[in-house]
């Protein structure tokens, strides 16, 4: 959808997502780090993470196809118009065709959290496809555009291809942090260059942008080093809140629990701990 | 062969071996998963499925490569006409090496198969080393077609490609599912999309598409992913059938056979099999 | 900044952080290998030596970034101009975006060696994405260029995208001296290429080079690799006298310390290194 | 050496290096099968083996070196010419930068066959990079040349860096004879290559090629899967040639020593054999 809406929506789910993913990664993490110690408390809430994750993104993509398909001017589910010898809104059934991709990564997170007959790893298959298609289609979009146009949308292939090479990687590395924080930071870098899209391409105030100033180009180029180091800093700032917030707890916990064996507990907690991130 | 029939027989081909590696990885997986409580009763069968396919592709290869050459307007196993000084038929040459490859990769197989000898990865290897060949070859192939031919190419060699790669990988990561599945997945893919070359290219009824609209251009791009999304319901489907019924008839074969210690055991080996999966 | 010594600057740093890179991968490479019999002596002059580069990359990144935005014809913080509507000094302002992700990279470092919370790694990817934005805001820096100053920056970017792949492959494959060393002789490379762009576009004496002589574009893509045969030769080089230098000071030290018992202990002592080099 | 003999003489070094690798590499997957049962005889015909491989590859490139530089056209030394402002015979400078890289892997390879103190696998890196230095001056070597001749050494290409890559790969993947054998055969293909292109260019006899006609083209992309499946072949061949004479002569060897006691041994040496290959 040519407008800015049309790249606040996507770009504000993408964001989220990328939090989402930060959040649900440190915990993970926490409890591996913590998992030698016998404690397997937190499973069941990891489980239902995984089933509000995936039923949330089939949900959201249904919502994405029909909106594309049955909004005004869309194409009602007609792919040819017979009586003009024309393709009807092929712009709508491309995004419809994005939205069909993460429905299937949804599926593929919840049949996999529900069973363990499912190879470990077809959901980042599976997401990792959907960010390809996302690529492959836009790589094909952007053609025979204003050169500002095509350079800022073939920016966001670069979001869009790292992350699904990353998320590739992920199918045979499991339980890496680093990649998985990589993934979170790449949706957010991802969703904060969409709005940076809407910006410039449908400015809100100000006037319009000259689409073939190679001065524009440069800054946008620069402008996504600067989404980047962004991205960054807020999945470090969302993974030290998290991390922090959960030691805080369990200590507290324990300290209510335990009481008096706390001491020498926490010590020799700390020094498995250490000892674990050594072993890393 | 520049027809519809030309397309549709490696199309077809390409299909039922893609369904053919699917049911084939689905057994050697069942049979991996249930290994480990010492049964080890398919193997035979194993054996004999990978001298069928090993057969069965160095007959079809080299019945490929005799009508290339000896089809009436063929070339006749002549390379090059000394008295016109030109080239014979180079099309129908290209494509009898494409199928050279592909009968170097049936041999590989039955050899590997019979003997311990040969490095495990080899066959493998060879059918990454065929996919290759196939693709370097349409690629240099499509220079100097209309748009939408090149294009329609183009867009196989990505199926070809990434087929070609992920079954290197395998050279290295031996007995992954996700692997195995990605290359099922990718042959009836490549499959789907030689016959819809061969409806656009040579439509059977209707109009003759536009060449140079770019409009067919986007609309084919598109399909490309349906076909995608088409190829994995397929291999998913596929995969649940035969999986189910695997199950079902181990299960029953196990009622026959050990009667009323059915029950402890059933529990039992599905612990085994559940912690397996946690394992992997 | 475009003269002889905006390109010596950044050459000086790259080279001695090259030198320096080797120098310290060598000893942790010491270490690691004799680090089965016992002694963990080293450690504390390690994190040192981390806190050291880390504190000093920090530095010299956030001076780089003041220079670039307060130099007497620089932006002064200043990104829009909106009286002319034009954007001030991008040039600058790409410079600073390169010095801020090399800033990025030192704080990781700092952190990653201060806390044993932070996943193993996240300098490396750091460091690698801190190449990566260098090699991306370059390719889009020499759009429009006379051809040999094209090609030139270029081949820098041969350099700075083969350290970043090689940095990126040392988040998962740890402790590999040959990776570690791979990039400090990138890093040199890059260095001396950079006194090399210097000489060429700017001389110091001489005649002026004719950016579009092909013969010229010729002679420096064979000088690059003359280039990387040197920098191959000042990293074995500087390992060698580190690393005899080691030998020999731990062996005068051990004769001082164990005196007699020294003659049996060095023997076995090298019978262990040698077995875990053949394990290796 | 633009002509026949120039590009005979390169091929026939890489062809017999092809077949010296194919042979090395059987020995030493031999060894390594029937290592397990402590027999370790063979080492010090390895050692002899690397040191020969070295010294004569640091021999052909020093003459190389000299040959391409002291030849009755060549530059004598001398880079630049100051009396006509032109750079000196760079065709020869090229390929003398191209052998320095090969002495540099002839060195590496002596260097770490002689000492245990070097990383294992600089040797695989060096030669990496003498492929990957070939590759890098050939690829700026054939720019505005004519059609085929930028063709037939573009496809030459596609050999060296499958070379490097490959090679490079060893530095991680050790002792794999499915990569070790690529290599040979990806040489085997260089070499016999660098033949079809004097072929091409300088015919010996017959008329001349024409360098811009596309059937040419399409005729010699054709080509170089054929070098490619005659590369497979003869690889093929020396290795059963090389395994069949090994398993004769160790098998005849022992006849003799062991006499009687050979059926039993034999039983169990083919069984751990063949559980060697089934762990692999």
């Amino acid at each position: 959808m040519a407008n800015f809406g049309g790249h606040a929506i996507p770009g504000s789910f993408f964001l989220i997502y990328g939090f989402w993913l930060t959040v649900k990664h440190i915990l993970q993490h926490y409890w591996r780090k913590n998992q030698l110690k016998g404690r397997q408390v937190l499973p069941p809430l990891f489980k239902r993470m995984e089933y509000f994750e995936g039923g949330f993104t089939i949900f959201a993509s249904f919502v994405g196809i029909m909106v594309e398909q049955f909004v005004v001017d869309g194409p009602h589910a007609h792919l040819y118009d017979y009586e003009n010898d024309t393709w009807v809104k092929l712009m709508n059934w491309q995004h419809s065709t994005m939205y069909l991709f993460f429905l299937i990564f949804g599926i593929a997170l919840v049949a996999s959290t529900a069973s363990k007959m499912l190879p470990v790893g077809i959901d980042r298959l599976a997401l990792s496809m959907a960010l390809f298609v996302e690529g492959f289609l836009f790589y094909y979009h952007v053609h025979s555009r204003p050169p500002l146009d095509a350079h800022i949308h073939s920016l966001l292939l670069v979001a869009v291809f790292s992350g699904s090479a990353s998320t590739m990687l992920e199918v045979f590395i499991r339980d890496n942090i680093i990649l998985e924080l990589l993934r979170s930071c790449l949706f957010i870098l991802q969703g904060s260059w969409f709005y940076q899209i809407g910006f410039v391409l449908y400015p809100l105030s100000g006037p319009e942008w000259d689409l073939k100033l190679h001065d524009n180009i440069m800054f946008v180029t620069m402008c996504f080093c600067w989404h980047l180091a962004v991205a960054l800093l807020l999945v470090v700032c969302t993974s030290s809140v998290v991390w922090l917030t959960l030691t805080r707890f369990s200590g507290k916990r324990r300290d209510i629990e335990i009481g008096m064996r706390n001491t020498s507990l926490k010590t020799s907690s700390q020094k498995a701990l250490l000892e674990e991130s050594d072993e890393e």
